[in-house]
């Protein structure tokens, strides 16, 4: 049984050859996008075990899905597919000013499908933390009861909850998506939110402001990811900035946040002290940033000793 | 205003690059897919003028979708953008055995809302031919109701209707499909069914029955395709097997039906005689299967006069 | 009848698949390229309406090239085909340091032969705008009279009349095109010019001094282009530097020009003051050089309110 | 514990992008190749369980062989990465007339280093089959004591013995290879040549004279594979030639008698009679023809029923 | 000094990536195209020495096809740069029916200004053979003369002539052709024609006849290649049909006769007799129909012992 | 006979079409790696004569590395073909930080037979310089001897010797490269270190000491390279360090420092004094930089002369 539990979509992603509107793109190609797989990946790679609970299509699509995660060392023992709904897909758009634009075909889907009674309590029961992510109960009313159920047998078994906000507001309004995510911070016992996060859940973007409000929910870990500048750690009895790792070169943005929620948990679960904790998830989501892809740059230890060493220097 | 218009979707086509299971492909192109403007195309580049109705997603693909069919030359000054609603998607897959499959994203898609509120009398009343084809009644209710009023718009201003059954299972179940497409049939002045279309309609595969039972119904040109074989055709007063050209090597025999479809009422209206139409559309259905895609290999008359030099020897 | 008229040639462009001499590079991809034909689709795409005149070779590229054009919407009603001279053609060569390199396969081409039986006085007499360049006088005396006869028309009907110097000194010597090109200026109401097209038609690199020795000439309104810097206007009655939008990375500088011309041309044609017709110009060239190509960055409306909501910040 | 075992090299292949000599092929696609992974991916996919074991570079190339296998299902627990030898590595060369050329950079791979002490008595010996091949002995001397250790656990455990000959004169003389896999052949339950290989084995290119000496030798189940004429299978109380299916059009021919093992070896663990398991392996081998590469055309269950039930017609 | 020097233009050839009409390709690759390098580069492989004479276009282009010839070991100590000339350009476009079309950039190519003064008597005079194609005198009058010198210089010196017509009715008109091609074979020792080319020439499609019409001139050995069945060669004393070597599945049929040429020419060099010359030219004029490209299929002597031993049999 | 004789391994290179680890990348272009052969080719296009002298396994990849080396213009009359030892072969590998990456598969290359037999003693003893690199002696003992008795035949016949230490830890000891190299050196009249090698060879990283520690082995010219900030050269009379050009975008610096070797040795040749030549080194090394690949970017003296004028404005 492994000892992440974590549970979401994950889409067929068409990559276009290069930037710009997708209009006058002709070619693309074919990966896969999903914060939890990339998340459950991530944790594979750094040496711990991890489970991925989804639905998806019983079509060439959810095939593909499942031999990459599978692949990956993931474990896939809970997936189902559905025979009678779609994998979900999405396309990106690069552009070189503003936001990138991402355009779904997910509506429908077979994740959006997840209901309680896909969940096996003995699997959840069995790990040490349950990871989930704002995204879920955004894609359907069945998933965010899906989310509900897990959370409770998590409580139940004394599994320890770690919710990732990863708030879409392509996907749903923001007053729901505040509503629905503060819920399950008050159910959670670590949180990951970005600043943007903070603002939108709690009208807060200083990170020790964030912190102590969700501290004050009851959570018993908050950090708070700042980008290149780090992370911002807080518990009922310690807070830290810690440095972040700068790139000289970003290549891929994508999946940082993915990366540090994977470094951070590994550390955890390697029993490492909070401050070596987040600056795992640092290194692990600096490096997610240096190879084109969601899961290509998330790095094994042995990779991850050669990257601090190399900017860390001294500490070699 | 054109000499004929037509009306149904157009989706973006995500072509594999290469045969096998898409579970393994990892490159595809971006093209498009539309029954009703391929013939509009084919039609246009015979010399006539044509016009294609429908709704577009305002997003890229939609824009793809609009310069594509306007660049050939097709007026699309009826198209209208949906803010609401995605352009239509679709990947195929090609066997080596057995048929080829399509993976539809198309549900609620941009064109699935067309509504009879979308139709403009005065653009319909003054072509000569409406053609339609059996796809659109199957994409909503509205869509149904959108091809009923075009056809009563036709009915009131003396526009000939021709349709082209185009059954697609995957897109409803046949009975309904029986129903729906006999209603249109005993609407059209004109119908180009294939021969297994003949059996799921009427329950015959031979041309001479199900030609007769279509005049039976009222419709006063029928053409029944026969693939290779060349075409059958009856009218009330005269029938004709018309020899189709062999091509040595179908390199993609998708838009064949299409090409017929364009050359018979490219024929049509040049006032050619039944037998010399039902030719034309051989020429164009054969060609248009000597090139990847639909519209790719749909000639000029100029061409079309080199392939019948070519294939016919000393009737040149 | 479109409310501006531009005429010149558009070739295809085969661009190389990287940078490096193109004795290395093995794949080509196939694009079309020409200034007027840029400036008509940047003018569409900002919602007037535009047509381009021109000759094609009577092939494959011909074709590809009128359907590009038509597709994006310009009107291309008085393009004519040339069965005896083969469309354009040039290869582009990246250098990482100096100037980038074209290869012409331009001499004798369809368009070289444009001559002034190609025009059409009323369709060019119906616009408020003829927009012309330097380039096509430079591509044989047929066009030099062709340009000639077309201002000729302008002035008859009141048509404004707007010149984008354009010199491309591998298509003649700098004195004869110094000499044409300035003669174009003495009728033209509106001008263009770069400060290097300053120095070399005036002997002058200050856009003051610039845009005062055309004001002399009789132009009425001048705009010099500043690069990165924006661009300096002047008219009879008043004078600014319009600052211009950074772009962090420039993916492809070549449209840049076109981007500018078309987007300034709209600005009037929507009735802007000079000021904010120039503003929309300067927002139009940098979003064209964020895109490889010269027409995939032109932008609509909507996208130049987002950029420029992106780029002014609290004036958004 | 897997169902059937097998132990053997797996390769990164590097496939050129067109046919024709290598020298002037300038792109390379990168897949594996291994026939006894290619086996076990089949068995699986097939519905029934199985394990591979074998040993990989500690290098990307390894790692990517190692995810594509787990990634299709098969158990790779047993699998060993080698930090002091690379992973193989070959090209292929397809050539229009004769055979294809393949060019190996295998010497000294990790794989070829496998020895007696990687294997696992009570991995091998849970399982039903143990399937090998005729290449791993041809490796190293120390491969070929780990096949000799595998089959005496084997019969220690009472686990039965399928031996695919799989001979390669690229590897090892034929005079050698002939006496290793003799030894083999008399010590394994099932054996499964082609006509070829009973010429090289044993003079003999007749089927039936062919089983007849492997009969002799104790073999319980031979089945000689005949190519597309089908097989002839003999046990010692029955014999039967077993018509294979005929593919329009072989797409790429490697990987049928990996196909064909896949399938008989999961007829005879379905409790099929040997005619049915014959036919399935038939079945497999025919489809596994139809796509480029070696596992991507593995049929499952299902897709071997639309594929019998459309070569057999009536029989469906 | 290489046995054999020829003469003639070689072009970049821009070849698309799939057959059917160029509007619609987008990826063209880079290659080169000349009959008579292929022919040089064909003898060179064949184990035999060989010089092309040429101009290029000082250009990128130009240095391409001259380190393409030269890495292939034909010398290429007499190519001229030219700095005011580009060097030709051709695209190729293939059809499934009637034939392929080529669209040429070659006017007032490097290679068209060839011209006497840039043939080295000493060069040509110290060959065996001097091979020249009815192409060169078609490309301008000053290439005409060069031929004409080319002769003159062999004459006088003993160097047998070796005409291959290669009639390009692209190039020139039809009486043109025959009026000049035949007053270059009056003057030569040995001709290579195709049938069609004979019926244009001499209006004779029956080989023998052909045969008798040059012998009658004064040509010393005719070879008529009539494709897949092979050739017939008659000289002033023996005559005789010999079968070719059916390819199963013809890649390229271009390049064949450049192929048939450089077998037949390597064979006389080799000192072999009429009818086993004429099976090598039949051989490697096969061989290089199995691969794409004019000249990746040219054969090193020991690649056609094994053609020659796979598709002989028994004779092997 | 060539000014310069080289001789070393070229090795087919595999390169990855983006950069992370290859486990995801898919596509490779193949191209050819070789310290010696870039270094002959940039003597070659700078102007001069070089000859390279090597071992190439007899198979499609020895044919190819031979085309692309001789269509450069290099003398490869002393290559030999290996019938029993293939093509070495190499992977790089590209990350965001640290070093890139190759994986070899060069073990008993063919290059590594080279053997002292291998050697004409009349090539060498013609040329003015004899190139040598710390590469190859690392290949293989016979390697180490071929290198030891060309020094030796370069001594007898006055051929001067240049070493460039080149040394690659990936293929020997840093005690073993030590001792080797510096033999070499002591033998050598120009060496050519980085500042890395001087650390590694003598301990020290001031230029001017590790010139004058070669000096007092008796090399009479040292040329310690810098990078970007240009090289420092000392001779038994004068010293200088020589400031390099700035390029504003390297897009691949491999191949730099056999650029730098390429041009200082042509500029030796054509008789410049040190600093001149030493300025030429300086340019080919960075202009080398611009262009994806080793060899591509090498100049010929007039693209020198433009980037110098570009680089060095006022100079111009």
């Amino acid at each position: 049984m492994p000892e992440v539990v974590t549970l979401g979509e994950t889409m067929v992603l068409m990559n276009p050859e290069s930037s710009g509107p997708l209009k006058y793109i002709s070619q693309f190609t074919k990966q896969i996008g999903g914060a939890e797989s990339n998340f459950a990946i991530g944790v594979v790679r750094l040496g711990r075990s991890a489970g991925w609970i989804s639905r998806l299509g019983n079509d060439e699509f959810g095939k593909y899905v499942l031999s990459f995660i599978q692949g990956e060392g993931v474990d896939t023992s809970q997936v189902k597919f559905d025979v009678s709904a779609p994998t979900g897909l999405y396309f990106k758009e690069r552009r070189e000013y503003g936001e990138s634009k991402v355009y779904y075909y997910r509506k429908d889907s077979a994740a959006s499908r997840m209901s309680p009674a896909d969940l096996d309590a003995d699997y959840i029961g069995s790990a040490k933390i349950l990871h989930i992510s704002g995204i879920t109960p955004a894609l359907s009313e069945s998933c965010h009861q899906t989310i509900k159920e897990a959370i409770a047998i998590a409580k139940r078994r004394g599994v320890a909850i770690c919710l990732d906000p990863n708030i879409r507001l392509k996907l749903w309004e923001k007053d729901r998506a505040r509503q629905v995510i503060m819920e399950l911070a008050a159910s959670s016992d670590i949180i990951l939110p970005g600043v943007s996060e903070g603002e939108i859940l709690l009208g807060e973007t200083d990170p020790g402001k964030i912190a102590a409000q969700f501290l004050a929910l009851g959570v018993q870990k908050v950090v708070v990811k700042l980008g290149k500048k780090g992370a911002y750690y807080a518990t009922p009895t310690e807070h830290k900035l810690v440095r972040g790792y700068l790139i000289d070169k970003v290549v891929d943005p994508i999946g940082a946040g993915d990366g540090f929620a994977a470094g951070f948990i590994a550390g955890l679960l390697k029993g490492y002290p909070m401050e070596e904790a987040v600056k795992l998830g640092n290194a692990v989501g600096a490096m997610a940033t240096t190879v084109i892809g969601d899961v290509e740059g998330l790095p094994t230890m042995d990779e991850v000793a050669v990257f601090r060493g190399y900017k860390e220097g001294v500490d070699r």
